[in-house]
């Protein structure tokens, strides 16, 4: 379920466009206005806004609120007024061109190919041709070694039913092969990727839960046990991401604030991409794994409009 | 180039429905008017013809013609009337549940995966779960043994660039891969099914260029000597869908009407699936490879309403 409130009188894009170039228009942007606006709209709504302030301003919306505002708050806004597929390529291609290749930078790939619907997921490879001029596997291939390049290419290329349809033995049989391969500790084995790449989710649940139930230990511990390497790492989340993908987003939140200092990116990933989709479960699943609320935890470490805006996209009035 | 010919001004759907509405009432179909209008309309007109016929008449265009048509001539008229991709998932889901998994069945997996757009192969896999409530790799896995299973899979996966970016470079050092895998007689070769499935279509046509002119034999030649198997005859149709989809196509065209008696099936897939693509350079290959015209063949091998319907979609007058 999605945390973001959207007005039960929703003005006409015309207006929007209207009360958002007078927002960026003041001296001293009224950054407020552009949070109630945005913040307010889904992704259908976020579109015709965007559409239609092309056709009455003739420029680009993003371009002016790229101009307009700052830091944290202006990349939260502007990955948030994006088309959803647009702004999962656009995570995929940092990604793959950070030079780190650590977990939070090639996580961002198993939770787009793992963690959305099998529609969104072409719609991404389609939009990252577009921008990039290249396929998103081929990116993958030159960026990121083996083996974590053919699982990651693997996964990105499913186009999953979407219905639930669960059939127990074939549930029990890839949960031994799953347990082989992972017993090899060869986690790029081609049964196990053609098994997490080709099922369909429901499905792949029944496989974790009957992998759990007859070997005793879940996959995801079993999959850590492998190694320490970035390749469990991701593996993990893969799992998570295909299981309980809310689980996994409470989870970059926790880490993002953790400690000292905030990983805004991850903050902002998280939230921009859950909030219209399961945010009120990514709440839920902190709640239960840390004993404390998810909003309390980015009040207490974000600040000024970035903080209003990931709170609004979170549900909250101001 | 497509051989249909649109008349200069087309019906509209209206008018179309009608006639054909008129052409399945008369006592003894009037065929000449079927072929007539649906032969000489391309797949937007042909849907908006199908979407006008359920609202005037309430019912099914496919089911009437199904009730009113027989034999070739029905199973022809029924495939081009349906969407384009919707007609793929059926080739595919009809090749999959034969008994039989030789050549002739399994090469059309092939044909669609690698002899059409990212965009139309994408639609395919859409419209196999909406259809068959599996998506086509499962069924693939389900019905396909290795090592065929891991390179059609591979094959339906990809969503390539689909514009003219070619690096000699990557192509040369890629041909070389390619080599390796041939040599050494592996076809489901994880690096060469990489380099098969995410490729765009020119890098591709470059990288077998090279590979000839490095090596002395074409890449198909060289995978026919691995064995004579149906792996082998499937990798090389996959080969020649990437490189030279009408030189493929000329080829089915020729073995369905080669020898005594004729395979249909065959025939019309070949025909209905790329009429409206390549069919003009089919012809040119057919009479390139066999010194005789395409036409010439296809009136010869068959007759009556089929013969005119695939002679209409050949771009004949009648």
């Amino acid at each position: 379920m999605s945390t973001i409130r959207i007005p039960q009188v929703v003005p006409s894009p015309d207006k929007d466009c209207e009360a958002i170039n007078n927002a960026c228009k003041r001296l001293g942007t009224d950054e407020k206005a552009l949070i109630r606006i945005l913040g307010c709209r889904n992704a259908a709504q976020r579109k015709l806004i965007r559409d239609t302030y092309h056709q009455i301003y003739n420029s680009s919306l993003i371009d002016c609120l790229n101009d307009e505002l700052s830091g944290d708050f202006r990349k939260a806004v502007i990955l948030w007024t994006y088309d959803p597929w647009e702004r999962d390529a656009r995570f995929a291609n940092e990604a793959l061109k950070s030079r780190r290749k650590n977990l939070t930078e090639l996580q961002v790939i198993a939770e787009i190919a793992c963690a959305t619907s099998p529609h969104h997921l072409v719609a991404v490879r389609q939009a990252y041709c577009s921008l990039f001029h290249t396929s998103l596997e081929e990116d993958i291939i030159s960026n990121v070694s083996l083996p974590l390049q053919k699982i990651l290419v693997s996964l990105v290329s499913s186009y999953r039913y979407d219905k639930e349809v669960v059939d127990s033995s074939v549930a029990n049989m890839e949960a031994a092969k799953l347990r082989q391969a992972i017993q090899a500790k060869k986690l790029d084995d081609d049964d196990l990727l053609r098994i997490l790449s080709t099922r369909n989710t429901f499905q792949l649940r029944k496989t974790f839960q009957l992998y759990k139930d007859d070997y005793g230990t879940s996959i995801d511990k079993d999959i850590m046990a492998c190694g320490k390497s970035v390749v469990e790492s991701v593996m993990k989340v893969v799992i998570w991401c295909l299981d309980t993908p809310e689980k996994h987003f409470a989870e970059v939140i926790r880490a993002s604030i953790v400690g000292l200092g905030t990983d805004e990116d991850s903050l902002t990933r998280a939230i921009v991409a859950r909030a219209e989709i399961d945010m009120m479960n990514v709440r839920g699943e902190y709640f239960n794994a840390n004993k404390s609320s998810l909003d309390n935890a980015v009040i207490g470490d974000t600040s000024g409009d970035y903080k209003d805006f990931l709170m609004t996209l979170l549900g909250a009035k101001f």
